[in-house]
């Protein structure tokens, strides 16, 4: 079984730059792949697919060579362990509020006796040859996510869990739960007490040796984001570049002929 | 049934924007929708999908209100006729390369006595509510490519053809079909004589009171053509805002982060 | 192989009754299959669906019992060959003008010597437990459509064509094709000059020994046209069935409750 | 982002009728949509399909105006969670029991402070235009069901539930719950004991300022249950209806044409 | 409903063979159950499939007259109801570790009052026709996994837990969870610790009246554990008689044709 | 664009090795290609699979850098092109009984001025990195079948097409088709003028210097037609090598446990 891609990356001491699929599709993420992303990571939790789509996604990305990860829905067994048969080399978890949590969301993805998981990679074997064990217990990626109050709390308790890889940060949710309602979602947080919170997140993962990684919308704030520590930054999925590419060219040909959106929607049903 | 959107653009004398979809998702077709196209074609031909991913990708569309329309894969009566009933306010054709051609393609979207398609909307008549016959054989649209030495040569007879409503250029198969293999293929064409042939083109077309359309990368080249008479222009597709937009963003990152691609496909298969 | 239901039953001088499928999804097939029609028909021509739909519909109607035909887009040898690979016991053909075209499309549909279909029963083989050359060639049913001009003025040179084995009749495409867009499409043909037609229909069936078969809207009619000599009379179809009982139970419910319509498609996109 | 029909329907004292999607499949959902129905509920928890039909179906019904609802399988949050990403309007939770399960199956719909939702609309940003948090917890309903003993004896304590909007009833399970197994289950329920614990959980409901909704087998029982306080009630569902549909047209056709079924099934495999 | 087929060939003390589908697809799943399986059981844990698939198996297997069972991923009441909605006559559910869970377990396939188990069989009934609450609960089975070493010293207490039906054995989680670490995972363990606690299982199970079920890699040693008392064996599955069919292939023609592989992975991506 | 690895191979005198899949599945596909093969063949005209499942198949493989060729149903461009812009590097076409049929079939799969294929690789631009025009019209292979009475007749003819790379050779259709109904379908003939035939085919190829190509059920009769001149062989195929382990298997147990097949379909439907 190979050497997991971002460890390697990141013994090397290199940041990773991670691409995002949120839509359920072969084509759309051998797409991704292609652009030379260190890893890609499917979306399980906030993309609009599911298992059924997953499997051919990993398999149309494993000629790119990309780490191939899934986030998970929820810290749920039959979804991470189904994740894993599927080939993921790594799985980020929503919604880790607590050291037990961290605990028990290693647990899934480690076989006994480090964890509970189920023996039986059926497909796991096919797209990561020489599959055993041991691999699969010291290659594959646990990340948690902090996104709540409770998580922020229990920060250095949850970084210091046993077997835990790193902390994925999703600055949408991170907002949400620590603001009280007072900052709307979004990432590339601009506000002094996000980034004093995102960098803080990054001084403890790198404390306790494990690593930090960030949700990002741009290139510009990513390379921030690593000036701070993290080690692996997102940058933008596909949903929303294929929504921001067409948009542009709609909006340059309506300024470059002078026309309007056609009022076609009046006639619509 | 509805007024077909481009029929009442063009009576009105704009120039429409189509949008193109390559991709066999309906998530995809749904963003693309949103984004302010007049029109949207699903392209059965080249794209990567067929009749299975075609018809909820229409559905998915159908609140935006655009026109929409798919390029069969040739003249075939099946793929044109089943299209047509998943709902298809127009059709684009390949390789129409004489005016018999352009006949028996006419007479696939007519009902008779104008044509010989056979009768069975099943979702059209919810895609376009209130189907009919009638509005059926006036309202969608019939567009020819020409893209071959034989279909320039045949321009006039198929231009002229009873029931087409315009000639849709793809300049990739038009530079190879009439340039006896000098050129490579792609859009937005510089060459003298390429300009020339798409001129004239549109010069036919609008003698006979047919749409010149053209397939375009930008909407730089897209205000060009509607200078030289083109009343449709596409710019891009899924695909390719897909794939420009996620390696605009990995190159951004390599460059703002000075970390080449990994070379993680070292570990590969 | 099994004796072809249908046929069992000509011979035994009992007409049939024959369910239609017009949606792509193994469960409406199956909840049609348990009904109690002699036989199904997934219609691949007018239904929202193809090949990818049609497999597990036919394997999902096996255990019925029911007699499986398909009604194929076009008189095109991949449609018909790939549709009996799927393990159709009858196939039903569209638009079929003349002598000549009802010989290619028997010929389809026959192994040579008696015709050019080309041996690969994969599916079928498990359809159709014991398959073998010699049975698929007598057992499965070559249905051809008259729906044109053409069509009827030839009828009596396609009724004769050796290996034919019956003829379908659809009325809307019947109208359409023969009375010069008179008439709007539909089923049920009230008018002297169609219900003439159809009666001629089965009269030049019935002397050439083959079977007269004809889609019906109701019981009621498929009764007058049993009279008529039909063996195979077809009662509305899935897509059919399910808006009229829905939109019957939501005009009961706005009748006993005096309820119009919410106008909530005020709120509409 | 629009305002949710139902709560227009309510607060305008009219009372809503539901429609059921049971079926996994884009098309019967567009059809069912199309019939009038004020709401459209897609069944995940008994229905034949998960989330891979369900986004689809979602996106074929959103040109009708319905507002679009969801049963999930159990109080999960994976499952509520990836719903509503997927653009539901409405939640309906089965077998809740307790005040501690109202709570938590509510704090899976409303993002924080309110509750525990993670951020990630990805497809629901572009089925309801204008998605935003605000909105998304104010207008998104939640509904909990009441099917159980320890939920008849809690159901005060359910129904004050903070942000709870209605209780739905469904009454094969409400019969199986509380009657010891003494009753079969099945809808629109004569029984005085069924009768008088419907009409004493409206009361509830209408106390409390919540919905009271029923799942209804016809538009009879519909208008009595509305008359009892119901505000919303499904009648019937899409499977149903095409079984009752096709069922009772071939019962006609064989009363018509005196034919028993064909044994055709003696040919079974 | 018909009689469940295995309690039917245990109540007849004769043995029963299992089939195993881990590849989610309706045409391996028609080939499987065509093959002489007593029982085909659909592995929804670690096979590459989900409902989605499952659905459209369970339909293509029907005519089989197999008895039909299916692996749910974890002891989760979505999974197991819907899947028994789906059609299941059994459910075997992995990781069963107290008496506590074992109850939970057969709870879910239950109606009340016997567990808790939700009504609403919307294939079911068409899969198992005459579907009704008593049958159902008399006839489904609930077989729990013990591959633990917390479900192997709790084993009585599991085995006698009301209403399950019988053990099954995954040796190769059972010798992960069991001892230590020491061995690789695999089927048809020859370690003397090994089949003394596989042959316990079935002691124990014996002892309490319900059935030991043993998943093998052969026929030889599934003979050999019924001699041990097991009275349902599984032997192989899909996805590794395939690999294993192709690769014999493979190694026979390079050993006839003297060829190594072809380094043709030279040119790969 | 790389090098076609059967060109590779034939140019070093060495015969291929050919898998084929019938199964319109992704994992069967990554498990077929896993096992060594030098090509592996989607088959779409007798595999029960079709444009929809062919894709995801072909990205599936793509890591394995075995060939990928598909066989289409039909000598049709819209099945021969959408097949290429998916990604084939190679076309088998069946049924080809002329001279000016082969033409046609080479005509589709080479861009002008070699052909008239039309440009647009969507897929295939990401399936063979660096697809363009050259390398397309030179490395894609076309392999025409001959196996009918008219294409043995014009093999010289047919053999002698330019840009015509192979005749793939089905034992089954060419039995049927030559033998005049003499002899039932299947591969491995045994029969003197069989081998004569298949013999002749062979030399007419290599003294045109294109590759011929069996289809066989054995590596033995593989080897055998290696001998002969055969260049590339198929040996089984997917659907068979799942059938024939899994019989075997149930085979083997019952002759172990002495138990017959369980009358379990005695309460089948």
């Amino acid at each position: 079984m190979r050497k997991n891609g971002l460890r390697a990356l990141w013994e090397a001491e290199r940041p990773a730059l991670n691409g995002w699929c949120s839509i359920g599709n072969p084509l759309t993420a051998e797409i991704m792949a292609a652009q030379g992303f260190d890893s890609v990571t499917v979306d399980i939790q906030h993309g609009a697919l599911d298992y059924t789509a997953l499997l051919p996604m990993f398999q149309a990305m494993k000629a790119s060579g990309a780490t191939l990860m899934a986030r998970v829905p929820w810290r749920d067994p039959s979804w991470i362990m189904k994740t894993l048969d599927a080939g993921a080399e790594g799985i980020i978890c929503p919604m880790i509020n607590s050291r037990a949590e961290a605990e028990e969301f290693v647990s899934y993805l480690r076989y006994p006796p480090l964890g509970q998981r189920s023996f039986g990679p059926t497909r796991a074997a096919f797209g990561l040859p020489g599959y055993n064990v041991p691999d699969a217990n010291s290659q594959i990626l646990a990340l948690a996510m902090i996104e709540t109050a409770d998580g922020v709390e229990n920060l250095e308790a949850i970084a210091s869990t046993p077997g835990l890889d790193g902390i994925y940060v999703g600055p949408a949710d991170l907002t949400l739960g620590t603001q009280d309602g007072r900052l709307a979602p979004g990432f590339d947080r601009q506000e002094p007490e996000m980034i004093e919170l995102i960098q803080h997140i990054a001084s403890v993962c790198n404390a306790h040796g494990i690593a930090a990684c960030l949700h990002c919308g741009s290139a510009d704030y990513a390379a921030r984001a690593i000036s701070w520590g993290y080690r692996l930054t997102t940058v933008g999925g596909d949903s929303r570049f294929l929504a921001a590419a067409a948009g542009t060219a709609v909006a340059n040909w309506r300024e470059q002929t002078g026309r309007d959106q056609a009022t076609s929607t009046e006639g619509a049903y």
